[in-house]
């Protein structure tokens, strides 16, 4: 359970007391505000803070542009109108601030995005709980065989049952070796800096996390890819759901141009000329290599 | 006058109408949202938007250090701690929306800051307005004789009336002819964006900018120190005079260890040491140059 | 003319010392170090150093994919491949240091690329040259009726040649009120970081400007486009034959996928499938609004 | 060993091949391309590439201040006014490429340095060798009972040797089980980015890793500092001694600035100056709290 009583306690008082503020708000979200998400068998997505909403995207852009937004008729038609474009700024004029549990091993994917602001728990500091992440069975996936970074079949069986033994084995005594190297009891206790090195990187961290729109649309769009890796995916899920409710609009232009969208090449964008006129175009007739005519088939079929 | 009887009506409606939220508001901001204070002769700084608090920073910091902060006392210590041992990111925590109207040549050296977000008046999109920045008398100082980049004394007399002149005279002209090349009445009329080519540097602009206090700290640092250039200092000012009103705890301590603290180097510790003990160092015996020694002299006499 | 005998003297000497290195070196580049190419009026790119060259976005990718990256046959095609699928990190590991001279208009939409390194010549230090930039004829473009952004016919007869003088005229009067400003004989002088502001934006500036490949070919994607203003684009159509020399499978890979390429949206991609089936897609059962339709058929006829 | 036969006699390769190049060479650090330098156990640190050198710093300063640099005597002394007055672009025109094999929980602290370029072995596209950080006994060190990050004193006896013990066990018992869960004899194998979850933080990865100087300069103050973990700082430490080679201006600028310098607050200045002349200062009497005059009196005395 990823949520202790005591930090449920915690979060229903803050959601008891609302403030008056002069700042714009955006109604959508603060109903998410502090509530924590479930994500993964011990991890969590809680919004923490926001500024900013669909408006400041247009107010944004309209002090960039004066009377020449004008003749965009409404929000909506700016907001796509500068997604389309790859306006990034007036996306940036909008911020959120999330409090992440996540296993280490997704944590240090997610890291890579180094446009945001980071306060992760210092297991120099302090002590780490006993807390990791197993996969349901639904999720533990063989290698993918024509993928090398990918999954393929579900585990089966005897296989199945025996990975699930070894990783929850292996934790738990990973952490009772952890606890016994800490412990003052009858010894001198090993630092914590180095203690922590015995723990696998299913063990849960968490984190504060800040970034702007514009970056959090680009963590969303390769992290809830299909070909991201699942569990860092489902973070990205959780979140994209949230932002619907803060951003709708900038959102739905989200989905349609970069979740929904696909970026061609001169060669894909001329076999697609080519195949609207009433040609026949193959792999051989288009100069893609094997590999990529099949990513371009799976666009335009 | 640097905002019309329209934009303070606009802001009058915008303070009119608080709403209610579960975010953390901080009391001492709220008070200056929107508002226009004035800078420099036609330029003001607002602050639009805000997120986060003194408690914002010590909330980020324990997730950081966990159980590793509760022996600092309470909020002012803990955020002490931080700034003395350059713990920046929970700093980074709170954000601050500005919109700032400036002289472009204030504008070119704010820009330098590059972890912000922009949104600039676009003058290939939009005309700008006939508003020019002219020094006040007691601003206009003659080059310095001892400082390559800073300022000697006030200019007196005629060479005060003539360079106020000349400025002014440049600009008008400068306007007028900016406008009639952009006239369409009569001839096709320039584009904007050749056209913005005939206006001087001292031409206000507009933005909205965006950053987080560590990166806010380090431009007040740089840009209220008094070696910076005045026109960029006022402007430093009047944020960190609305700073102090926010985050009243970090901006104490960015007071004492920041903007009133200095960086020693290791021969001027040594100096430092040998000064506490009785002995008597000149820039002799001191192994720095003259000008290093000058400076030191400044910091601890 | 941009470069004066001097440089050229000092241009001539650099090129004539080949030193031995354990560098990779790109030949391709060598032949342009230092050398100036000719930029708009006044102006000029040059290159002062580099890092890397496309084995070392090879050599990147193969450390970070170990083994997965063996099935892909060649450089080339996994250059394609990284780029196909916004695998950025290789790229960033080749650096180029650029020497630019430009008009400050333009260095003012330059520095908008924020994830550079940039040394400018400094007004407040030093005088600025006389040196302003003035379009050619065919250059001097009316107001787009259609775009709020963009220029329309070339200006024609009478206007024209009201405009270079009125550009002309200005420059030469704001210098000669700059200098007197300045002066120092008979007067006090003004400071430099003041007279600066009389100086039109087509005055000449100059920086040292350094990015990584990735960041460069984000900024040429942005500045080498037909939609960029023709004053920055020809700068980026310097640089870009320059890295055609320099990494020539990266800048093929960035022609096709970027430059050539283009970013389809959910709903442009479904038109797309249908319009192949041979169904007749019009912008009212496009669900596109009417400028989307219009930049969409831009693209597919 | 952290270098194999293989690896050795592709570095003698590289290292045989000289080519000419017309840009500046750093002979210093030219003699250190692509050797291994040891760290810790399994680990080490190699120079891939670099750019410029302390002219390019010079040369870079003299860009932005013209004229205004003419006044200070030599290189040496403009590099110390730079690092005096942090002046942080002139530094940014060097950079530097390492290639760096690390414990993950090392790898962690590293990547919190977000302005760098990274390229890490992924253990999503390939499998991780057996190897793994086990301390030295000098360096298994119990936790501070001052410093809650800390380390005390050197474990003794049996306790040392349980730990070495566990550490070693449980990392090659990892290992074993993550080999079993990969392989794809008589079974379907778990997919790699699933498998890697289950070793620990001190497994060994490598990395590619690209910075500045002035950002090298940062990591350099933080991590070589006598209060960051051990295991970074030897990191550090080595790169350090090949930077002391690269730039010795600038690195003896940073040594005396930066590593052995120190920041002080007003409040600290203030003391400073009193016992100049004399007075005898206590914590009492300083204004400073308990902890903050202990680091302070660590600093004068």
């Amino acid at each position: 359970m990823p949520i202790t009583p005591d930090q449920q306690a915690e979060i229903d008082a803050l959601r008891a007391q609302p403030t008056q503020t002069l700042r714009a708000t955006a109604p959508g979200i603060e109903g998410h505000l502090y509530k924590a998400y479930e994500v993964l068998d011990h991890g969590f997505v809680r919004v923490i803070d926001y500024m900013g909403d669909d408006s400041a995207i247009v107010q944004a852009a309209r002090v960039s542009y004066g009377a020449g937004t004008k003749h965009v008729s409404n929000d909506a038609g700016l907001i796509r109108y500068l997604m389309r474009h790859w306006h990034s700024t007036p996306f940036e004029m909008c911020e959120i601030k999330l409090h992440v549990k996540l296993p280490v091993f997704v944590a240090r994917q997610w890291i890579r995005h180094r446009t945001a602001n980071v306060n992760e728990y210092s297991a120099r500091y302090s002590i780490l709980d006993r807390e990791f992440y197993i996969p349901a069975p639904e999720h533990l996936a063989a290698q993918s065989t024509v993928n090398n970074q990918g999954r393929g079949e579900v585990l089966q069986g005897e296989e199945a049952e025996r990975v699930l033994r070894l990783l929850r084995d292996d934790a738990m005594r990973s952490y009772d070796h952890y606890e016994q190297m800490l412990s003052q009891d009858g010894q001198q206790g090993l630092a914590r800096e180095l203690a922590r090195m015995n723990l696998p990187a299913n063990v849960y961290t968490q984190w504060y996390w800040k970034t702007d729109l514009h970056n959090l649309f680009h963590f969303l769009r390769l992290r809830a890819d299909a070909h991201a890796q699942y569990e860092i995916r489902v973070y990205a899920e959780a979140i994209a759901a949230i932002v619907a409710d803060w951003v709708p609009l900038a959102h739905a232009a989200f989905e349609d141009y970069r979740m929904g969208g696909a970026t061609l090449s001169a060669k894909a964008l001329d076999c697609i000329r080519r195949m609207i006129r009433g040609e026949q175009v193959t792999q051989e007739t288009s100069g893609m290599s094997k590999g990529e005519w099949r990513e371009f088939e799976g666009i335009i079929r």
